[in-house]
This record gives structure tokens, C-alpha cells and sequence, in this order.
């Protein structure tokens, strides 16, 4: 088998997306790719190529783990342990400082609490053990007037979720992903990855943008304060290394924060998006909590980001400058290029992971490419 | 008289927006246009060219028939039948559902309210009697949790205001329109032509872009699932057939659906807004009204349409991308290029229609600068 | 002493930023500067270069007077005076006309209250002894319903805030600017230039942009109509004449109206804002006072200049368009070019002011990127 072809699985109806894969291995050789697609219950699409991965590698997935962390999220919703409605004051008194007592648990999961960043750069065992972390941001002004902006909270929200989940059910998210989510389904995506899958993690690498991209990049606004201290926010070695603020650090996998820190595979983030389909083997949540949690809580200028953004509660949701699925999908993408959703429209479960990291950060749009003719195939 | 000259009345103040047009008539021989603008009481301007136009055709202007539809909209705010802070639900109690109970008449009417699509594709005839797709709306989860933003409910919005105005009057709105609005002045503008008027009907026929604007179209944003929805809410034909979603399908012209189905001419327009205008020979509603609605409600990034949008009470509001007039105006275009709008600062009542669609899709840019200028000879 | 490089002190450790200002010298002949830095107290940049300008100069700074303006607010918070949580109307009975009864302190000073305009023209003289202009402003209809948009005041905040001082103080704000603000720190900055300074007032000058920024500034939207309302508010005559809706006024610089009237030097501009700053010489308020200033209350697109735009209270703050400090600072660009502003962070305060106006209006980039550089070695 040829690492520049994909090899594995793929339903007949679906023999596009291999050639649409193909073309990329032929058309950029630095990449691998995993993608795994289950439709109505049926896995359709189950491909790996290129020389970094195989079907049983996993990988760090950085934001695409938020998506994973909403499980969780979505299974509290769903017992009423928590209601998007109530203050967060409600579950964590503290948080009520400096101007937030109104702040809703379905304000905060949306990047509108004003806590994109930490005021202050602080060590990196606060993002592996974030109660810490947690108390400074309760205890932080809102960089704006709560109800007034949004802005994507990359980390922080992570250690937001991570104390909620603490507050709620009085254990570590990446215990109750592992006793709840995960092993039940013995799904292959780790909040917290164990040492004993180590041996099958690919690390995460930078970017190889072309010349264009490069440009493009470079063109970009510099020196936002806000975005600049989101990428700095942690003291830590380079980024790449095992001592920095990204999954190659063993203690950051181990850990698994819930903004960046999440292993596993495609085959894992679509098993999991399964659960959340009508009809779901092993469902997570009722519809009726999914679709509450698609729906749109922020949309407009991102305050972080600098661009047009759409969110849900924790999850993403399709917008023009990623149309992923239906008005009724709901995932989440990574800064490696990952991207994975479903789509209760098409009973579209989809994960996809890269290696290296893709231009421009944010899904690869060739899976946005993907994502759009898979619906397609599975609508005609 | 040429074809490619415009022909009719134009007072010598006014002569040089007959010069613009004859000139947009030689660079561009597939143009058809009318033209007709009143100032504080007066037809200034009274011209129409182009192959497919005379001053007595009638045709399609798709989206500018909302600023028409507002008119009655106007009349019961008028007369306190509607009030733009009550809830919705107060005059459509099964509006309530899905969490929309707080949203109010002025929400619903400035594409605040999260329908701006049905969630389903649904029978054609849902379109032409709206009662059913109103049902459906009444019912449906809001894209975004009111408040939070807006987008172009581009067809809804028209279903929306026909319950309403079925609600409040017991009637439909073609039928409110008819009898309060066009019938008393004779005004050439129908929502719902009458088969006797459809031998003066000329189709939409589609945009002629030229390569760099075919260029231009094909490198926007593609796939945003709300916008192709919005496009394709209804199980139709063709769009320029006679089965399709535009007033060339003999059914959607006769019911004329508030948010695309009006037919008449620039006359007609330039009329009904005049009406609009302080000093107005037949006042619709009072300039308290007017200012009313023409008080933005929405401004930001359209989540339907993906660019910066401003929106009052059902009426545009000229803004940077499209400054039509003084921050007095108001009026709406159409998908086809029409414009129509009255502005209570200089006394002008504007009507303008092309044939075939315009590039970009609203109105015609061309309409807007013979806005621009239309309104400096006013004030001159 | 060249008047093509600059001249006066530098701490060692910023001798990079003379550099970078004689290179500006270098490549824009026509460019005259003064740059004032203090660091946690001490002044490390004092310079000045060009032919127009020298040490003792002062010039009209524009929009840059707002910041100092805001520093009377800061006191008024300080000394709960005033609160940014109430509704104007406590102490501006009037304006709670035409809906704006909800406005607080914090949405009028943050370019939310829709009064970016008075809606007719006026004479310039209630530019100058604005109470009448601030009676209509109470009256009239906001252009949108508060709450739901935000669009720079540019000259009208001007006005508000002067009539705020008026109903809390019972004193025009130049005369509390003067005796609070201004005096006691003998600062060289003037809400109101004594005929006493006029031999050292330097004319503001139009921008020479070159061709390829004229090119730009020709490309982008015309005739938005609150933009260009904002610019001709005031019968008055040419900008640049002693007529003129410009400091270049004996009455507009001797009024010194809060939205664009200040006149000062650099020195003067950092002086003030070091007064903002941890562990100031002479504190303007507390630093909680000033942190809840900075928080952002406006954020998205802003509705006057059609660009991303972000405010705090009064203050300008940092964003992806002119990212000049770090999330803590706040200060204010004006028109001609001046940037100012206090950054707790790195206890810098910084005053820039060029000569003649520079492109593209506000913050020159060069200033932009003069404080990033300062911000570095400061935080070195």
C-alpha cells in the first residue's frame, strides 16, 4: 500500500471522498490524514494516509477536543444538573466577582463571559491542574461588560468547563469523559491520555505553509493584546517541544485540558459524534439537549479572533466562513486543522484529523470540502 | 424614440439623472429600467428604457415588496392595533413556543427573531397560503436565542407578517393592502396581481454578470447552509419557469407573498412612498410612525448573508454599503435590483425597477448613485 | 540640530525608537513629531523633529482630546458622582426623551446612546457653548434603539459629556479640566487654549497622502449618511480656515469643545496619562476606576465608521486594528494622527502628535507601531 494513497474503508456510495483524499495526498506529499464518517448509524468512510498515520495512530487534536468536552457537558444538561439559564454563580459562588453574578452557564460555554485570557501569564501546572487558573478567572474583571461582545475563550474556556464539571459532579471532567463517555463506547479519544497509549501518539508539528500562505499569513493584523496573550498565556518551552503548551508535553496529554488537550483519532471523534444522532446506538443526551446546545448563542466579529464566528454551547455551528453541515450541525474544529460534528439532517457523524498542522489554522477547508460533498452523497 | 433613450418626463431640475441613465442604457444594451421619483408632492422624474420596459409594464421586484408590505404595517402601528414593544405572542399565543415568548413585534420585524428560515423544505403551496408555514414557524427553535443577533429572514419574514396582519385584521395582508393601500390612490403596485393586469406582466429574467462579476460572484463564500436554505425553502420548479419561486410562476403572483410576490411598476412605487413623506397628499401613517420604524433595530454582521446589514421596523435604512439616502430614509430594495424608498429629509419618494436581475443581487448599484444624486439636486 | 532627525532626550534602552522615528523623517519629508514617553514615573522619551514643530509647540490633537476629557469622568467616578450603571436621565431629566429613559452613564460614554449626529445641521456656535446642541441631543429619536447597535460620536460625545459635567459639577468641563486636571500637574495640555498660548499654536494641516494611499482612500464607501453628517454637523467654513470646524478656530481652540477642540503637546498628553497609571505622582483616580473605564462596552462593527471598533468608557482600548497596548491599557487616537494613552501593565504613558494630519485618519500606524516597540523594551 502506497503512502500516498488512502487506505481502508469506504462505502460505495461514498468512493468520491477517497479520490477527493487522494488528490490531496498527490497534491501536498508533507500530509497525513485520518477520516472516519458514520452515516445513520453505519460507519461509510474509514481512511488513513500518508506517512505519519495509521489507523490505530492518535494525535493531538488541540480544539477539536472542546467539541469532546461538550459531551460531557450536554450529559449534565440533559439530567438538569445544569441549565443553560442559571447564573454559573449558582454552581460556583465565587464567580459572581467583579461584575458576573449574571453571567448564564449558557453565556459562559459560549465565549460571552469576557475571559478569553488570564489577566496574567502564569505557570503551566495551572493549565494541567486548573483550579488555580479557575480562581483567578472567577475572581477576574470581564475584559467586556458581560452581554456586550464575545470572543473565543481557546483556553480558558477549557478550565471553565473543567471547574463546572468540579462544581457539579465534584470530579475531574477527564474522569467523568473516561467513566461516562468514553469507555462505555471504548471510543478512541482520551480527555487525559493514558501512558499506556503513548506508544501509538504522533506528535503534532507546525504548519509547512506554501509561499502564498505564507504571505498571507504575515498579512495578517499583529499584536492584538487579547490573541497574543491567548497563545502565551502558560510559562512554557516551545510550542513543539515536551515541555510546551501542546500535546507533545506528556504532562499536558496526561492532563488533557479541555480547550487543547485532547488524543485520540478520527475513528474516535466519530464514533463519539455518533452518540449525538437521532437514533444513536448509545445515545449521550436527548435531541431535544443537542439542539438547545446548537443553537446560535453568539454570532458576529469575534473579539479574539478578529473575524465573523458562530457558537452554540461549546460547540461550533456551521457559518459562511465554514459551512461544515446543515443549520442543525454542531462540532468543533482544531488549530491543527482537525474537524469533527455531526449532523442530525443527514445522520452524519464525521471526524478528520491532519498531520502536520494545516493553513490557516482552524479546520483544513479541504475537510470543509469533505464535510460538504459527504453531506451531499448522503442527502442524494 | 430609441430603445437605448430613456423616454417620458423629467423636470429640467432632474436632467442630469436622465443623462446617468442613458448612459447606463449605451454601456449596458441588456438594461431595461423605470424610473420615477416625486419630490415634496411633485413627479419630477417619469422615465423608462430599454427593450423590455415601457411605462406601462409591470413586473417582479422580489424583496422591495417588503417595503410595501411595511405600509400596512405602518397603518396599524398607527392606530395602535400593533405596538413594536409588546410581545408577538400577545396577538399569536402559539408564537410563545420554543422560547421566543419575550420576542416582540419590533424583533420580528427587524430579523431578530431567528426564523430566517423554515427548518424544513416544504410544498410550494405553503408559500402562496401561508398559514401552515406561519404554523411551522410558531413552532420552531430559533436559529440564535433571541437577542443575540440577526440575519435576513429573506421569505419568512413575508409568512410572518401575513399572520400578524391575519391576527390583528382577520384578513390577508394582499387583501389589507388592496383595499387600504393601493386600491384609494390607484397605485400600480400589487401584492397579489390580479389576472386582469397580467397582460402587462414582464418576466424576471436572470442576471447577465459580466466575467469579472461572474468572477467576483464565484469567489464568495460558497455552502453557508441558512443562505442555500433561504434559497431553497420550497419544493419548486425552476426559478424563472413557471413553476418556480418567483412572480413569473402565475400562482406566486396572484397570492403575492409579502416577502418576494409583489408586482407592479416604478410609478407605483414612487406613489405608495410618497405617501410616506411629511405633507403626503393621502397620509399612510404619521411621521411619528415613520421615524419609528425607520429607527434601526438591527446592525452588524448579517448571519443570513454574511456582510454588514441595517434594518429599522420591516424597512432598510441606508448605511455605508448601500447609502441611499439621508439617515432619515427608509424603503427596501429587491433581489432583481429595484430600489424604493422615501426620505422625510428631502421630500423625495424613489421607485426604480430593472430588467433583467442587476448585479450584485439587491439593489442595483446603479440605483443607488442615481439615489445619491437625486438627492443632491433636492437639497440643491 | 537637523530638522530630519529628531532631537531632545531617550533613555538608553529606548534609543531604538529614535530610530525609528529619524527613519520616519528619512522617508516622509513633510512628517513633524513629538513623542513624550514616561515608564513607571520617569520620562524616557522626549523628542521632537521636522520643520514644523518643536518642544514648546502645541497643536489641535482632534479626537485624542476625548481621552483627556474622559480623565474628568475618571474623577467624577472616583468621587461617585457619577456612575456608570445609572441612567443619564438622574441627572439629565430631559434626556430621557424618545425612548432613551434606559440610557446609562456607561452606554452614553461608550458611543451606544444612537446620537452619533444631531440630526440637522447647526450653527457653529453651539459647537463652541454647546448646551443648546446637548437640549436637542436630549430630544432626539436615537438613530437605533439603544441596546442594539453602537457608532462613534465623534463630535457629539463632545457635547454630552460637557453637558454631563454641566448638570453634576455646575461647571463647563474646560473650567473643571483647568483647575482639577490641568493646573495642579502644570501639564501642556488644554481643553480651551488660553489667547495667552496662541504664539506657540501650531495650524493643523490636511493629510498628504500619496498616490497610493489617495488611491485607497478614494476606494473606500461614499455617502454613508451618518458619516458624513458627522463631518458637517456644525455651518462653519473651510476645515483648515480660522472659520473652520478646527482648532485653526480662535473660538473652536479658545472652547475647546471635549470631542475635538484640545490643544497640547506631547508632553502634556504623556504628563496626564502617567497620572492614570500604579504608583502616579499625583493619581487622577484610582486604579479600579480606571479598569472599569477600560472595560470594553462596544465591540463589533461600528455603526458611524463602517470598520471593527472597540471602546471602553470614553477611552479607545486596544484591538486587532490598532493593538497600541496591552488589554489593560486605554487612551484615544485623533484624527490628525495623535495617539495617547496610559498602560498599567507596563506603566507606560504615552503622547504622540504629528504634523500635518496623517493617513489614513486616526492613529498614525507609525504611532501604532512606535508604542508596540515601546512596549517591548519597556516590558524588557
Amino acid at each position: 500500500m502506497s503512502a500516498t494513497r488512502m487506505h481502508g474503508h469506504v462505502d460505495p456510495r461514498f468512493a468520491p471522498i477517497r479520490e477527493m483524499l487522494d488528490g490531496f495526498l498527490v497534491r501536498d506529499p508533507s500530509l497525513s490524514a485520518q477520516l472516519c464518517v458514520h452515516v445513520r448509524g453505519e460507519r461509510v468512510i474509514d481512511l488513513v494516509g500518508g506517512e505519519s498515520l495509521d489507523h490505530d495512530s492518535v494525535t493531538g487534536v488541540y480544539s477539536a477536543t472542546k467539541g469532546i468536552a461538550a459531551l460531557t457537558i450536554a450529559r449534565l444538561l440533559d439530567s438538569r444538573a445544569l441549565a443553560l439559564d442559571a447564573p454559573v454563580a449558582e454552581h460556583w459562588p465565587e464567580f459572581a466577582d467583579a461584575g458576573k453574578d449574571r453571567v448564564t452557564v449558557g453565556d459562559l460555554l459560549s465565549h460571552r463571559a469576557g475571559l478569553p485570557i488570564l489577566d496574567d501569564v502564569v505557570p503551566l501546572d495551572e493549565l494541567t491542574s486548573s483550579a488555580p487558573a479557575a480562581a483567578r478567572l472567577a475572581a477576574q474583571l470581564p475584559l467586556w461588560v458581560p452581554g456586550t461582545a464575545f470572543g473565543y475563550h481557546g483556553i480558558t474556556i477549557g478550565i471553565l468547563i473543567e471547574e463546572l464539571v468540579r462544581r457539579v459532579e465534584g470530579r475531574e471532567l477527564r474522569d467523568a469523559h473516561e467513566a461516562e463517555i468514553r469507555a462505555p463506547r471504548d471510543a478512541d479519544f482520551f480527555i487525559g491520555l493514558p501512558a499506556s497509549e503513548d506508544h501509538r501518539y504522533v506528535d503534532v508539528r507546525p504548519m509547512r505553509p506554501t509561499e502564498e500562505q505564507a504571505a498571507e499569513l504575515a498579512s495578517r493584523p499583529q499584536g492584538d493584546p487579547v490573541l497574543t496573550r491567548m497563545f502565551a498565556n502558560f510559562e512554557a518551552g516551545d510550542e513543539w517541544s515536551e515541555s510546551g503548551v501542546s500535546t507533545n508535553n506528556p504532562d499536558v496529554r496526561r492532563a488533557g485540558p479541555a480547550g487543547i488537550g485532547g488524543v485520540g483519532s478520527a475513528r474516535g471523534l466519530a464514533r463519539l459524534y455518533s452518540d449525538a444522532l437521532p437514533g444513536a446506538e448509545r445515545p449521550i443526551a436527548s435531541q431535544e439537549t443537542f439542539a438547545a446546545m446548537r443553537q446560535m448563542r453568539s454570532w458576529g466579529i469575534d473579539r479574539t479572533l478578529g473575524v465573523p464566528n458562530a457558537f452554540g454551547t461549546v460547540f461550533m455551528v456551521p457559518q459562511p466562513r465554514q459551512p461544515f453541515g446543515s443549520h442543525r450541525a454542531f462540532g468543533h474544529d482544531g488549530g491543527g486543522g482537525a474537524l469533527a460534528f455531526a449532523d442530525p439532517e443527514t445522520g452524519v457523524a464525521f471526524g478528520y484529523i491532519p498531520v502536520p498542522m494545516q493553513y490557516p489554522g482552524g479546520a483544513d477547508p479541504r475537510a470543509v470540502a469533505i464535510a460538504r460533498e459527504v453531506r451531499a452523497l448522503a442527502s442524494a
